[in-house]
């Protein structure tokens, strides 16, 4: 079946059902490249797909990995021939502690954690050098404070590929250790991250061969997180909740779990039941929340200021078609203050055992207050994305928890200082 | 079918296909119960089964975790309706880069590091509490002094179980917030480990309803590990490897892999195939490594001295039984200096993408030593444990790993700083 509705161009590309890419602006179609602004609008380009017969049996049948969806992915069919960190197919874990604690009947956790380097980035950065490979790419790039560091630098290193991740030279030793161990080339950059961004596509521009996984080859590395929707909807039983919320840094993530419920509708793999998209902010980064709260259907650019470093995005690119997705869908957007999000780490890894990053905090604390405002539907059943880990975050919690007490080695002290409690 | 020859007690609890414990000494049986030594030579009791019918069928429809292997583990059947971790099913990568650095011509890498908190103590302890619900413990407990803690707090938490986690004051920073961050009682114990553990086992004996996971549950608890012999032995599609490398600390892991690898094959899941057994250690704490290259078949113990903490453990309770069964299959215990640890870590990183804490270190570096010492046969099929997180010991890889380089940012000064490369 065809969600193309006519194709134009041609492609010597073998990207599976990708079959050209489209802006999301005007409409206009190029062939597959590494491409990632229109041509004549300058609009964002994503993919187009025609695709095959891909059935519940033919997914179940597949990998545990988000190659059981390579039949809706940009990426060659035969993509797991190639070495890859082969990610997905994480947890989702029914959350009743969570939902007693929060006030929701049927909650359910999405927990990334479990993936490779430990976040969602390992499903988008898995997509990005499949394509990057059938493209002609031979390096795989990214400027980053964090996470995407981690999965771009692990993902080369295990399909034997040079890495360059860029990063600023003040980021915190333990990142720059969870990057550097993969052995690729990791730069230092004098500056901090506007300028890390810009010199990215500076050298994007000057190396042919250099796949910057969010910057020449942005389109196929976003379709990735299409396989966060198609998880959640299998793992349910092949059918889609009624309520998610979902972290917003780029907004790209939302729109593209937004996108695999859609498509899963789409080619009958569940019923198309609605749904409703939340987006969840920290607020001192939270300029989707506040365009969603003014009415506004453009976002003005914040500087960030937030413990929530993995979505401290201020001037986010998807930020518009958040605000689409959650207003189509009769969702809202909502912000935490940085106090809301450490509460959220604990609130979660005390009543479901998940040690999320930051960012996992504000999703928690976001749902919590989206209910108190009367926007988020206690009685619907509901899916919180977790995409990142606690340990790579330590410092959010650090100073605010601590052992129950200190005791001497016998069982007498230990009674004691239980007996309080 | 029955494994089991005769079982002359009954039980009242509900432990699957558990039907007694056993002396893995003097054979003595005694009914289900939270015992972990022989009432008659105080030898280790073990579990004994009856299975059932239990298919490849009935596995692979089963959940995506070691649940689906519940009809060969001393739980519940209805394991799955309590909330638990859902640990296991990690990935098992074919590890060609590896294997190529190393020169074994077909290797494969168990990566237990995607488990809920990153390592197989999740496997064992989420055994370890569904057996203590059974046997009527309300209490999760340990003494530990970095995986095991962060595993038991995550589960008892998730179970809505109180925990009690023993550790010595002086444990770093890091591995107390990410046992503290699940809330339960944590207590920093004035002494060292040896001090934590003595304490545990009066604890145990004066709380009826304290589960001590490697203490008073510990024949539950152990099986656990079986799950990563029958996950290697699925995932390779249903048969075993020629061989493995397991890292040792108290022992129990390798012994009960070889036990899950010899169960497949004695209910014909797998062809009976042979295979050769390899245990890994750090000199620094190598009783058991030296017991092998002494010919002894009892311990020595000794007081660890080695970055590889997990593995530090130096009076392991089954050193003796891992001793039998690698001499049994024709293996080996090797083991590897600190430094050697270090660069075995790097080496999986860079080669496979997978950051393993030091006890993979051990075993990637003691792999690379047996292969040349001759024990190790480079052209047999072999697969590798990886048990746990680079992420937990980041000071292991600190000060000798960083950025290739510091730059201004500006694409002629990365192009001048990449020209030496």
């Amino acid at each position: 079946m065809s969600l193309l509705a006519d194709i134009t161009t041609p492609t010597s590309f073998d990207l599976g059902p990708a079959r050209a890419l489209s802006c999301r602006e005007c409409g206009h179609q190029i062939p597959l490249a590494a491409e990632f602004a229109c041509p004549q609008c300058f609009g964002p380009l994503e993919i187009a797909y025609e695709f095959g017969d891909v059935t519940r049996a033919s997914i179940e049948a597949g990998p545990r990995s988000i190659w059981r969806y390579r039949g809706l992915l940009p990426v060659p069919s035969a993509v797991q021939e190639h070495p890859n960190t082969e990610p997905g197919l994480t947890r989702l874990i029914k959350a009743d502690r969570l939902g007693a604690a929060l006030g929701i009947r049927n909650l359910w956790v999405k927990d990334d954690t479990g993936n490779p380097t430990h976040s969602f980035k390992d499903r988008v950065v898995a997509v990005a050098l499949a394509a990057a490979r059938e493209l002609g790419f031979t390096v795989l790039c990214c400027p980053s404070t964090g996470n995407l560091a981690n999965a771009v630098a692990a993902a080369a290193a295990r399909a034997g590929w040079d890495s360059v991740v860029l990063i600023p030279k003040s980021l915190e030793q333990a990142k720059v250790l969870t990057t550097a161990v993969y052995d690729g080339t990791l730069l230092a950059v004098d500056g901090n991250y506007d300028d890390v961004n810009r010199l990215a596509t500076e050298l994007a521009a000057e190396h042919e061969d250099w796949a910057f996984v969010n910057v020449n080859v942005r389109p196929y590395y976003a379709e990735g997180s299409k396989t966060l929707g198609y998880e959640v909807a299998e793992q349910l039983g092949w059918r889609l909740p009624e309520q998610i919320v979902i972290p917003v840094a780029s907004g790209s993530q939302l729109t593209k779990v937004d996108k695999g419920f859609q498509e899963f509708g789409t080619l009958g793999l569940v019923e198309p039941t609605p749904y409703t998209v939340f987006g969840a902010q920290a607020t001192g980064c939270s300029p989707v929340a506040k365009a969603f709260a003014d009415g506004n259907d453009w976002i003005q650019p914040v500087r960030p200021d937030t413990i929530a470093r993995s979505l401290a995005i201020g001037n986010p690119a998807d930020g518009p078609y958040v605000l689409d997705t959650v207003r189509r869908t009769g969702g809202a957007v909502g912000h935490v203050s940085d106090e809301e999000v450490v509460e959220g780490i604990r609130l979660l890894a005390r009543t479901e055992g998940v040690f999320a990053e930051t960012a996992g905090g504000v999703t928690v604390a976001t749902t919590r207050k989206l209910l108190a405002e009367g926007k988020l539907d206690p009685d619907a059943e509901t899916v919180l994305l977790i995409t990142g880990d606690g340990l790579k975050t330590l410092d959010a919690v650090a100073g605010q928890i601590g052992p129950t007490a200190t005791v001497p080695a016998t069982s007498a002290a230990v009674r004691e200082a239980l007996a309080g409690r």
